[in-house]
């Protein structure tokens, strides 16, 4: 059964606050597996050796020092820097060698994003990998209607499927782009669809500064009082690479990590456009980028909860289109991993990345080979884990039951192997003996029903069942799964009077301004 | 253009002997390029500690000390283990502890096997990775003529794909069964296919004993005299697991080795049925298994060249089914990779295995997860690389370009990350600066032609071009390239007398008995 709802009421749901309304909706709410966020057992994969890391190490803090970063419209910033100790050139920030190795000390190793339901806590660092899912898209597409502009209806869907998706631990931040809501207050929308319809933890809002804001302000409703010494979202931060910081991203970071919360600082970069075509070139620019974009995180508050990332993809030269599950993603991937344990800090990278337009062979070549980098290679926080396609210029709704499938392989392969009496199974092999079989004995009676990774998409029949039962395709099996989650959706409860406060929220801040679009 | 075959006449062919009819066709030879074998740059995924390693070894030996194998209507095999000290019960052979790793020290660390053309030799073992084509399909598929018995106008079909596929160093051997000629008789044209149509390495019969030295015979004639001193075949000898030795498979093994040519002793394992459930169990007893096959190999011809090998897959507790692309498979790959280099021996696994009836998604996902396990799992030759469909039961035509393409990813992460100067690409972050851009520098200018993997089969084109263009998803678009590929072949030039003689060969043998089949 797996992440499917089911009728079963075993699985109690925790309730906050005590209305009649709420305890109803415990009575009848139905059981939604949900797996915990991946602990490691097994190693990473390390690329580099210690030479190779040392080179790449000395030469971004060499870009720093020399070249410097540009934080623009963004006086505060330069004056913060200035204070630190930097060299400031107009709106260019000359780091000297080691000051934002010294900055970052600050920052945790780890840390707990809460959600509304504890048992959805995610641990962010060392040695979990926390799979949340696609993030950005302004398109949708399906099996039924084709691919066309996202609306608020298809955001709350894609909240549903993570939310019935046992393998992903979050709810992500912007599924789709809700384009049939004003640019200045989808943003609202978004987190009450997270908020209401899911209890899994969520991101924030990062187009403006006061629309993080609006997120904390929404956070405190939710959890019922300041967030200050509780982390609930992980909020994504790009970086204008080459080495440029906006005033918006950087003005949300500022607002998250003053109220505690933590940032994805991530330079964004499609090798070859914004970094060198080299892989080493692009991870020494990352790491100088991410040095000192974690660096300014600390500057707004010591010891904010922030993570290291790296979103790279490489370009096609025919076309200039990005690429994705190509050799050089992986090697950066791999590299950046290590760069950033070095640096003690939390992860994030990968993703089930794609170009192709279709939930098709393409794309899951292309996701298969990004997702086990990203378990192999060490990634704590991994956005667009389910759902990404075309680019991430479509939320595939096949693609993301199909992604989440996946997810399962990569929890059972961080497992590692089990060395215990029963997992060495030496009295099966007495049992059975040369010639015989184990479909029978004892140990495979005793274990057949954990042992093995399950699919819940993936199809397995003899050739002739699956010809008579119309030759499905993936895509085709994906829709059918995708309309059972949907239809056994069941909401998780939330104390009314939560509810009410954030609509009343909503209401204000909608009101206190005109619909503002692009 | 990679591997696609132009006019041009740059690449000059190599011809054997004189004729007027090879100088001709070398006039006319087409480039076809062809990759030089994996050596990888990057470390091995290890997922055992030294641990569990140690207690998987001591488990072996003592499954082979106190259960022991058989070895099945083979007198003379159990009259050479008596010799070498193993106890003989029937054709139960116990293997006293430590008898097996005595006997694998003369077997070479790796090997070469040489092709026809020299430029196409294939290290096997240490830091490399031979690349060959899916074996053993029963039935073939394809867009045009869906799925059906595979005849030997498909087997030539798959020969001339792996010959233009740049990223496959093997021909492989059973590409598929030609089922339209009698099964005494069809390795003869298979080896004849291999043998003319392409000039890449090739695998030899090993359904019989008289197959086997068929195949020796007809390579004594394509290289122009005796092969003991010469490995020219690397040949599939399959483990009836658990822990049996068939006579017809070890009577193949036995003509391969004292002609001095290759075997991959494995196991093929369907987890569950033919080994425990649990991934270390099923290390367990593959590793005794490939010890004892290889102790055996080595007692037939000491120092042949023998690699050890590990097909596992898991099962479908539902239905019974072999599945692919597991966690449970990629744990026994990581493995059993450790378990081989720690005896110093070149390492079979993986390929481009799925259960999949189509080259959908599910294909595609299974495929991937194998082939990035293989890479990192240290695999020195992976058979199945391209093709595989259908749990083995299908060659798929648009499935085989679609892996051959894919496996140019291998090669790229094999190479590891270059750290020259001008892989560093100080210079271009100088130059460009912050919010610059990369496309115009001159770094990039020097180095993107080389700088990142190109597909010869995905699409990248924008959606709207791709709309225009019929909306092809990657299925219809690698039917394309099958069409081009077998449009574009051209026949690596050979001796006309080793041609006939080759002919001659297999005429004289196929009047020496009646068809027979089944």
């Amino acid at each position: 059964m797996s992440e499917e709802a089911t009728s079963e009421n075993s699985g109690r749901r925790r309730a906050r606050g005590g209305g009649g309304a709420a305890r109803r909706a415990e009575r009848t709410a139905v059981k939604i597996e949900a797996a915990k966020y991946i602990e490691r057992n097994i190693p990473n994969f390390e690329i580099l050796n210690e030479e190779a890391l040392q080179i790449i190490e000395a030469n971004a803090e060499a870009i720093l020092e020399e070249i410097g970063v540009n934080f623009l419209d963004n006086p505060a910033a330069l004056e913060r820097w200035r204070e630190a100790g930097a060299d400031i050139d107009g709106e260019r920030v000359r780091i000297p060698k080691g000051l934002c190795r010294e900055l970052i000390k600050t920052a945790p190793g780890e840390y707990i994003q809460h959600a509304r339901n504890p048992d959805r806590n995610v641990r962010v660092g060392g040695n979990t990998m926390v799979l949340a899912p696609v993030y950005g898209p302004p398109f949708v597409r399906d099996m039924d209607g084709g691919r066309r502009y996202a609306t608020i209806a298809d955001f709350q869907n894609f909240v549903k499927l993570a939310y019935m998706s046992k393998w992903l631990h979050h709810s992500g931040g912007t599924v789709c782009e809700p384009t049939d809501i004003a640019v200045n207050k989808r943003h609202l929308d978004m987190l009450y669809a997270h908020m209401t319809l899911s209890d899994k933890p969520y991101m924030g809002s990062v187009t403006a500064p006061e629309r993080a804001q609006d997120s904390v302000a929404m956070s405190e409703i939710l959890f019922g009082g300041s967030v200050a010494n509780k982390t609930v979202m992980t909020s994504l931060i790009n970086i204008n690479s080459p080495m440029t910081f906006d005033d918006i991203m950087m003005g949300a970071m500022e607002v998250y990590a003053k109220n505690n919360q933590a940032c994805i600082v991530s330079p964004f970069i499609v090798g070859g456009a914004m970094a060198p075509v080299s892989v080493a070139g692009t991870l020494t620019q990352a790491l100088a980028e991410g040095l000192a974009g974690v660096a300014y995180n600390q500057l707004c508050n010591p010891g904010a909860p922030v993570i290291m990332g790296a979103f790279v993809t490489s370009i096609d030269m025919n076309s200039g289109a990005p690429t994705f599950g190509t050799p050089e993603a992986s090697k950066i991937l791999y590299g950046m991993g290590q760069l950033v344990r070095r640096l003690g800090l939390p992860y994030r990278s990968g993703g089930g990345l794609c170009a192709s337009k279709l939930p098709d062979a393409q794309a899951a070549y292309e996701t298969a080979n990004t997702l086990n980098a990203a378990l192999l290679g060490g990634v704590n926080f991994c956005l667009h884990a389910a759902g990404w396609l075309e680019g991430g210029l479509v939320s595939s709704y096949e693609k993301f039951v199909m992604d989440a499938d996946q997810l399962g392989i990569l929890h059972s392969i961080a497992e590692g192997v089990d060395m215990s009496e029963n997992g060495q199974a030496l009295g099966a092999i007495h049992e059975v003996g040369p010639g015989g079989h184990y479909l029978g004995c004892e140990h495979t009676q005793a274990n057949f029903k954990d042992a093995f990774w399950r699919t819940e998409v993936l199809d397995y029949k003899p050739y002739e069942t699956w010809a008579e039962d119309g030759e499905k395709d993936t895509m085709t099996l994906a829709n059918a799964r995708v309309k059972k989650l949907l239809g056994d959706y069941q909401q998780p409860a939330i104390d009314p009077a939560i509810d009410e406060a954030l609509l009343a929220y909503i209401a204000k801040r909608k009101e206190s301004e005109p619909d503002a679009f692009g």
